[in-house]
């Protein structure tokens, strides 16, 4: 990625000297962000554009080009990208639309594409973006007109759309955050995401990464580059399904993805999840603060009403407020000109009005070992008292840098006033105390330093050679319950004792080997409501009743399943499947009925870790029954995390196995046993 | 109130020649917005101000004064009150702080304040307050320095608040959205939120209502105040208790209240109840719109990305969006450049830059039937294309105007271009498609007209006297479950077979009476914790086994409880209790263990009618399982509601009842039935 961003010099491919010529924009934004390279024109018609000569083919271009930006109608592109090539170009984007975003039909321009690319050795970002922006060097090619609002900051910002993107720099500069680097990834046919965050998260120059995302390629690289990642990772993954994936389809050629795996997976991998552009910049804003390090908060205010919503906020949000020491309430109170006002945390300031008392009881907050961020809080109106505001909000940005803690200000004035003062104060500023607590606690939760987001070593005693042996033997469809009982043992799943029979006999027989009460359940796998279908029976006492059962089922096939009874237990449902872009995802939460009535289930990428799946269960509010709610016996959770794992191992090892439930797992005060289980076996197995 | 908005003219007490006066700065207030009435200041020490004599007493003022605005120390307050009194002025504006917010010390000062009001007739809003404006008349008391921003608008503001009313007015200034009238009411001690809301739900000049409180006084007012008015209403309740509590108390004497009753009695009453500044500000943009009568959405972008967005947001909160007749379709494709683009809705305009196809796609759009509103999307840099975009978005204005339906207009641009826009737009554009839909969200579920709050009619068979005279006996502490069950019995709420014995003998032939088996339970109401003492012995089945539970039972007193074993059933929780701001408010929800584990319950301010009972039960998830989830049998809903709300009717009649709980409520294919039940009387019984 650096020859993108270093590029010494560029070609811009598809100029003329027509005014409506989209290739002319990208020597303007070029010409605005002041690249410090040789530029070059390309365009079939030759002429003149600023005083640069067009060239009819990047082949008559004298000079050596380290990237070349395309702007030329899709059906030329690849004969475009085989001429950079030959130039020995080793860099492109390519911005012009026209690919498979139009429709499957155009897949033939693709792989003309990417058949040019790995002939000469060439990377591509594009097709259908505006290309990338190094801030630092000003190299800068998007199609949009552009220029810089404020100096180069430290947010790098990768987007999958181009409009999104632009407006994602625009909002920063609104809060006078600058960016460091812009990449617009579009239909991702080459370079994708992950090869841009894998840059941005090494980049020096970056300090926070936001990235816009419509669709997912490869999740586990994503998920191991953000785990790696010390830097904060912003994502806005939009097309959630529903009426947003037509138009991401035709947009840039996304499909749309279970949501709620992207959400757990971005989750477990350290990156914040927001959900539209404002919380997007809430929490650019937030981590380019310094780090909260606890959640010790000191709220000081101007306006009581405030402070009580800050309160609220902090209780929501999950900070703490300690008391302020006597000397510092004892120092406000000297201040306080009618003694009207009292001094808690959140401190009211009331009718204080003395803007260096302000300071000295921020610093004094935010130097305090038992403080890890202030919020302070400054409402003034701009009409007489404008200019001490505007110079005391600086120097809390000068307090905050010395003492490596967050000082959220949130400032309420008049609007243009508020304008001037955002310019003025050198780091992001708030408007709401909410938002500025959400922004905070953003910062406190992250994670600085590696997550350890899979599993690195299988549970004990895991047989998966033996499971792989006995999966090639399987067929695609519905697995059979006797060779997933199989498969589970190797995993080390407990199952309920079972047997498999071909006649009545052989059912007697294992029902009288496996000890009564047993249950008989058809075999074949071609059953899979078996419930519904008559295909269970329960509760058989004798080896008359299991003869008599064993004659009922034998009309869904001669092969049927008996199991031991299992003693009444709490039903949990562990489960999981394997995802396009994530791989195995592993499910869990309450069993039975409660499944389908509250919805509530905790999910994973695996493998999973048994601490992640203590982790899980403990996210499902109906794990209180687990723990011994309302004098119930306290059950195995333990062993139910040890399942869980496992079965994410299972899944992991296994990509034949492309849907996995066990339904319900049995939980004991002494370990689990699952009593009925069922998988999909893909087609590839 | 109309005599303080309206007031003719205004005297200042408490004026001085100080520079730090903050009298002054109500005079500057006065002047800032151009008040059209007679000013006359008052101050002990006398002089001159701004051309103005400063009389030493409001009785020494020679002309009639309509509203008196107080700024004096607060022991002086009550003096100067009466002096108002004998000059006749019949409204007063008390914004000195030091009352109760002080502590109960203070109390006595404000006693003297209300005998003050009460001899001489007169209303206050304050004390600790900003006071009032009316944006039509100039008539601004605020000692915080203001200036209007706008043009007059149709907000209408009430907050508790100074300091957070006067942001609310900066926060509209700067969406370009101006107020009518203002009120901030600081103590509440005479006027309170209901004076204020009631006049402004009336107010010609008051289209949106905003209000911002820390604690609610009489809540069934508000509530009835709120269900009468056709203008939407926004209320931010804060003091949600935890650390903002100990602050609100000290900033407005208000003390928390219980937050979910809040906002149960806020849905109810037709309120929107918003969390943050930032969501009041949107909501109020979003009721400055026309109303959006249903739910189908044209949303028309000229980014794909927002598209996505806006289709991810429809998707979330509720719209639908209808396709595009082919017509449309059509004349947007006549003008895409390289046919790049695909038309659905979400319509993703793409390289299309024709800003009158723009304005028609949008006209065109807003006037078919089957779209009830438009979310417009418009990203562009402002550098070349400043003009046209600057002068499309005020004729887009005139379109939805034209249409009487809302068109949502969300612009992205560079900032300072986003703030030209914003002052030329005449109505409020958004900057994030999930903002603006949400905003659009909040317009469309408002119910215009009024809304049914509470039952008129009891149900039927209610025998309310024969209750009240059940209860005259009962002494305050927890009821005696005889008692109880006959309060039940006259409300018509089913409970299980009972009877009480005061011996063996007796509880042996009421076990016969009743049928076999039975439990036995202690009916002395002091044990409270009855399952857990061994209060209740259950499934009795011969005189024998009964006659041994009583001897266990008898010492926890000689009266037990004789109960006949009920079926077994889903089990459903019903209760209540007396809120002090709301009166009776009714819960339900899934009963035994889940209550706890799951927390899920719905919660309403009674009495409840039918069918708000139907509607408790459907916002509980657990009601799944009413409705035969999973091949179960389908319960009585019907009579359950009936329950709940009959229920609702006992707490509303019977005061003296401060908590009451069904648990568990069974429920059967046919009827439900009451088990257990518990009361406590409060001490005014």
């Amino acid at each position: 990625m650096d020859l993108f961003f270093d590029a010494a010099s560029v070609a811009v491919i598809g100029v003329s000297s027509s005014p409506t010529n989209l290739g002319r924009a990208i020597v303007y934004s070029l010409m605005q962000f002041q690249y410090q390279g040789l530029i070059h024109l390309v365009g079939p018609k030759g002429g003149v554009f600023l005083g640069h000569k067009i060239y009819p083919s990047i082949l008559d271009v004298p000079d050596p080009v380290d990237l070349a930006a395309v702007l030329v109608p899709a059906r030329a592109v690849p004969e475009v990208i085989r001429q950079c090539g030959q130039k020995g170009v080793k860099r492109v984007v390519v911005e012009s639309a026209g690919f498979r975003e139009l429709g499957d039909d155009r897949r033939g321009l693709e792989q003309e594409i990417q058949a040019a690319l790995s002939q000469y050795g060439m990377r591509m970002i594009g097709p259908n973006c505006i290309g990338v922006i190094n801030r630092h060097t000003g190299l800068a090619v998007p199609f949009m007109p552009m220029r810089p609002e404020t100096d180069p900051g430290s947010v790098g910002i990768v987007s999958q759309s181009g409009g999104v993107g632009a407006m994602a720099i625009n909002n920063c500069a609104a809060e006078n955050l600058g960016f460091s680097k812009f990449a617009s990834i579009g239909n991702k046919l080459d370079v994708d995401e992950n090869d841009v965050l894998d840059y941005l998260v090494q980049d020096d120059q970056t300090r926070v990464v936001f990235a816009y995302l419509e669709g997912i390629a490869d999740g586990r690289r994503l998920m191991e580059i953000a785990a790696s990642s010390a830097k904060p990772i912003v994502v806005h993954k939009s097309n959630r399904g529903g009426s947003g994936s037509i138009i991401a389809r035709s947009h840039s050629a996304s499909l749309a993805a279970d949501d709620a795996v992207v959400d757990a997976a971005l989750r477990q991998s350290g990156i914040l999840r927001v959900w539209d552009q404002t919380e997007a910049l809430r929490a650019i804003k937030g981590f380019s603060l310094p780090p909260m390090k606890g959640a010790r908060l000191a709220v000081i205010s101007r306006s009581g009403g405030h402070a009580v919503m800050a309160a609220d906020a902090a209780d929501e949000l999950g900070f703490v407020l300690p008391p302020f020491p006597k000397e510092l309430v004892e120092a406000a109170e000297r201040h306080a000109r009618a003694g009207v006002i009292q001094f808690h945390n959140p401190m009211d300031l009331g009718d204080v009005f003395d803007l260096e008392l302000y300071k000295a009881l921020v610093a004094e907050s935010i130097q305090r070992e038992d403080v890890d961020g202030v919020l302070f809080i400054l409402n003034y109106q701009g009409i007489f008292d404008a200019d001490p505001c505007r110079k005391l909000i600086p120097e809390l940005g000068r307090i905050m840098h010395k003492a490596g803690k967050p000082i959220a200000v949130c400032v309420f004035t008049m609007h243009e006033e508020l304008a001037l003062n955002k310019r003025a104060a050198g780091f992001p500023i708030f408007e709401d105390p909410r938002d500025a607590l959400q922004a905070l606690a953003w910062n406190r939760d992250h994670k600085r330093g590696p997550v350890e987001v899979f599993a690195a070593e299988p549970p004990e005693g895991v047989r998966r050679k033996e499971a792989e042996r006995l999966l090639k033997t399987a067929e695609a469809g519905p697995a059979a319950p006797d060779l997933l009982a199989q498969l589970l043992e190797c995993y080390g799943i407990p199952v309920v004792p079972w047997a498999v029979a071909s006649g009545e006999d052989e059912a007697v027989e294992a029902a009288r080997r496996l000890g009564f009460p047993v249950a008989l359940k058809t075999a074949n796998p071609q059953v899979v409501h078996k419930s519904d279908q008559g295909a269970v029976i329960l509760s058989l006492s004798t080896e008359e009743e299991v003869g008599r059962a064993y004659g009922r089922l034998k009309e869904l096939g001669p092969r049927v399943l008996v199991q031991k009874m299992a003693q009444p237990g709490l039903e949990w449902l562990v489960g999981g499947r394997r995802d396009d872009a994530f791989g195995p995802v592993v499910v869990t939460g309450l069993g039975g009925i409660y499944v389908e009535v509250f919805r509530e289930t905790a999910l994973r990428v695996g493998p999973v870790t048994a601490e992640q799946a203590r982790a899980m269960l403990k996210e499902c509010r109906g794990s209180a029954l687990l723990r011994g709610a309302r004098g119930r016996a306290v059950l195995d959770e333990e062993s139910l995390a040890d399942c869980v794992a496992r079965l994410s191992w299972m899944l992991h090892d296994l990509p034949a196995i492309t849907e996995l439930d066990l339904n319900p797992v049995c939980v004991y005060e002494k370990g689990v046993t699952a009593l009925d289980w069922r998988a999909t076996i893909g087609e590839k197995a």
